[in-house]
């Protein structure tokens, strides 16, 4: 095994992860890395969560404040939530016991666009960081730190942490070295200049981590895998919404409007998006690039097959087969995959330059295209916004995508009204289910009413949705964008009454 | 009289405003300058209007689509609204005759962010620009213009327009020469670096904009003033939220949150805004920089008070009186007032980067925060949207500002659930009503509701909100976000009903 803690300072202040939790406290705030399951600290958290629980036990009170780059895993967020050891959580959150405690109000859950957490926490509203805990792959003779399979947000919890505890992970292709490319010149404002970066390939940053070390009161060695779940094959939804948006694209290519190596993609995870993926292996676009926040196991097989050139993000989300295959040969992909901090890979003005083409799942939107990401019938957290509000509203084309049902036909994605936006009309510019494609660049909203319903909603749905539509074109109180505000809910209301949004 | 056109080749095309108005025929689209009221043309669009007007009493179809940099006057929207003549307008009017056509179904209205205008008419969205309609203040000898009172989109319009018709306006101050930035290295993607601006008084581009001459088919004099709205001293209310803002902002300089000059301002236009304004002529914030949309009379006494060091916009707002102060000394601001196209002006990359601190208006905000800028009863089209999201999701701090009430207090401006949503909840930082502030960075949705709702309520209608947030804490779907989906609109549409949210 290949010695992973290079450094000799560091290698004396190595210790167990329950050593290492003890210096953690009721009432603290602490940023751990990980971002989609990817690079987050496993030890440490699973023994501060028995020691919370042990403290719970003597009936004393113990929870933190817990701050991460995006969703973890359940050896973070689950034991954590599990042993109700969290008070507050921000920015993201994928794991279902601490989902449940969101949404019985246990916890209280910041949900923020992930490119923003950096900027929010450096400006101090996130409270003191206490305590870092930091996954990495090595530490270095000098003391700086490889990351492992995500930066998210630790660049900025090592600077501003007042204690840093690192988790050195053996699991990790000690071959990350050369991955990372950590940008060190965005200082909050007035001291900001423009981001030297043009292209997803650009190098702007350093290779490494940096840590004052005096900080580092404890290094602790791990073992654990990432979460990563496995692949699922595309289902025919999945495929039908894939096949609409290549047609989309192979489209605005022969109008002009998009060059034939389109432009850098950003792409959520999940089934459909996997489904794209796949299906541009066969697509007329060559020397693609991708600008996104996740590498997921499609862009491997895209840069595998030499369609993609570059894949940027701030993490891997991949399947076990993937990181195996991934990890195996590292070494192979430096340059080609470029992991980066979450502030960099989600930047507004980075997106909107680059100019790229967002591709992202929901779980409603209304006839005008309004989007709900978040909150299922407005008020039960799903996951959180991540990074779709940073690129759908500075991406050159923002593309959504939905089955047009979920809970088998009983719930229509598309309604009268969004039970909650996250995501305003104007930055939906296509909307995508396995029914059709709706484009909705410049149109008003009663043309995109009229594009949603046509195209995208399922026939179970559109006789109701036509008819709310023609008589709130009637009765409105302003036809802008016309709503019956004593029905805009209904088929909620309907579904939280009787289990379907369709009436009886 | 100095000479305006100075171009002889140009000076040959001068001809009438009927005879440029003839080139433009039914179902063209119309790039037109104009910005808040601001270097908008008014000669050809009347003349427009009245040929329009001619052509339907013949019983022929005659209308446009209308495109501008933001709201013109009544020379502009009024008249071709009156006329009948508009299909399509974008993106934004403060037109009372336009805004009814717009809620009566007449007129289709893509209201979108001002800053992404520009790259949509580029990426080819919004049809094809048959003609822009561009008024500016002079011709340099060598063909090129210099703009008026706002630069809007104009450097696109005429790029993209197939042909241009120029509006010299004898109105406007022959000193505007070196007062514009017109940035001309900012292409569509793939082409596109980082734009070198780092502080707001940077001029990165050329003071005058670049036609292709041969595309101009006709040039016309015209002497009218721009909309200059009368300055409305600031009434109780703007005084008493301006008051909290600047204790708020006083606050985060102690705490060293925010450096004394704080950072770049903007500031949307009206009654508080001017209000904050005239406040921050006694604050203790010296070497202020504002980075906004428009100018108004409050950034011009900042400037001439030595307070403000430099203001750059992308047009002026401004009362008669202050006009004509501007107009007379022009000269004198060179450098320190600063006119840019709005895509500069209100662009996310350097918003973020500069870390302006946002202040805009609202109709109406629910308990959480989300926030309504445009639709009245969620249907009804105020303005649009115009600058406030490009800046307030983007921002270092993004303030809103709001009465707590509307129409002598029927209208509560915060409300159980938005009826339309421009800004999620996470981009409005800080919301302050002549009731108090509510500082909601960091805070999850309970927390924010807790806050709104005892801070920021009006008197009438706090105990309505606290009743209704206390039954939603008991029967929401999910605590994330509490919600009772058949009470969320009970507001407004009892409204509606009765002409008052408030129960009878
Ligand atoms: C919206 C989001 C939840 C969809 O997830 P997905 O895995 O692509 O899609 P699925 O169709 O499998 O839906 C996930 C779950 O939401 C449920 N769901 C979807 N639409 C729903 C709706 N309208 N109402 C209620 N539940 C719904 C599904 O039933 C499913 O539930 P289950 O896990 O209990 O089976 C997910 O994409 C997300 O969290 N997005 C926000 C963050 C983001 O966009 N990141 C992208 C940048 S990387
Ligand atoms: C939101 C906005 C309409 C407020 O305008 P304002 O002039 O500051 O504020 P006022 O309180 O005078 O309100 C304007 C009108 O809206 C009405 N209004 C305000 N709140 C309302 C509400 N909740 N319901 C119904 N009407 C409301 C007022 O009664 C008033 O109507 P009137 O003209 O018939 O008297 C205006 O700021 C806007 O259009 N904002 C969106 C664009 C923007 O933010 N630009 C900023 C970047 S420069």
């Amino acid at each position: 095994m290949e010695k992973r803690i290079r450094n000799a300072a560091l290698a004396k202040k190595v210790t167990s992860a329950h050593e290492a939790a003890s210096y953690i406290a009721h009432g603290m705030t602490v940023g751990f890395s990980g971002f989609t399951g990817s690079g987050y600290p496993k030890a440490v958290p699973i023994a501060l969560a028995e020691l919370i629980q042990a403290t719970h036990a003597k009936g004393e009170q113990f929870k933190i404040r817990a701050l991460t780059g995006a969703s973890t895993g359940p050896e973070l967020d689950g034991v954590l939530a599990k042993a109700n050891g969290l008070s507050y959580r921000s920015p993201f959150n994928t794991d279902p016991t601490c989902r449940n405690h969101i949404n019985s109000g246990e916890i209280d859950f910041l949900d923020i666009g992930l490119g923003q957490v950096a900027q929010y926490a450096e400006q101090g509203v996130l409270g003191e960081i206490d305590v870092a805990v930091i996954e990495v792959s090595a530490i270095n003779e000098d003391g700086t730190l490889v990351p492992s399979s995500s930066i998210g947000n630790n660049k900025t919890w090592l600077e501003h942490a007042k204690k840093v505890i690192i988790e050195v992970s053996h699991w990790q292709s000690i071959d990350l070295n050369g991955i990372h490319d950590v940008y060190y010149g965005y200082d909050l404002p007035p001291s900001r200049g423009p981001i030297p970066l043009t292209k997803p390939h650009d190098l702007i940053g350093k290779p490494y981590l940096e840590c004052d070390p005096s900080k580092i009161i404890a290094v602790v060695e791990a073992n654990q895998p990432d979460r990563n779940a496995p692949f699922k094959a595309p289902d025919n939804d999945a495929k039908q919404i894939a096949g609409y948006i290549l047609d989309f694209l192979t489209h605005e290519v022969k109008k002009g409007r998009l060059p034939p190596s389109l432009l850098p993609l950003q792409s959520g995870v999940g089934n459909v998006a996997n489904a794209v993926l796949t299906g541009m292996l066969d697509a007329p676009f060559e020397q693609m690039t991708a600008y996104t926040e996740v590498i997921q196991d499609g862009m491997l097989d895209l840069l595998d097959s030499g369609k993609l050139t570059v894949a940027s993000a701030t993490a891997f989300s991949l399947s076990p087969e993937a990181a195996d295959r991934i990890n195996d040969n590292m070494a192979k992909y430096r340059g080609r995959l470029i992991l980066r901090p979450q502030d960099i890979s989600n930047h507004v003005g980075l997106i909107r330059n680059l100019g790229c083409i967002a591709m992202n799942s929901l779980i409603e939107c209304d006839i005008f295209g309004s989007v709900n990401s978040t909150h299922v019938m407005g008020s039960r957290m799903m996951n959180g916004i991540g990074g779709s509000g940073d690129f759908s509203r500075n991406a050159y084309i923002s593309i959504f995508v939905t089955p047009s049902t979920a809970k088998d036909g009983k719930i229509s994605s598309i309604v009268p009204h969004a039970s909650h936006v996250d995501h305003m009309t104007q930055d939906n510019d296509v909307l995508v289910t396995e029914q059709g494609l709706a484009d909705l660049r410049g149109l008003s909203p009663r043309q995109r009413a009229r594009a949603i319903i046509a195209n995208c909603v399922h026939p179970d749905y559109r006789p109701l949705l036509e008819d709310y539509y023609e008589r709130a074109l009637k009765s409105s109180y302003g036809l802008q964008s016309p709503l019956i505000l004593n029905e805009a809910l209904s088929f909620h209301q309907r579904f939280v009454e009787t289990g379907s949004m369709l009436p009886s």
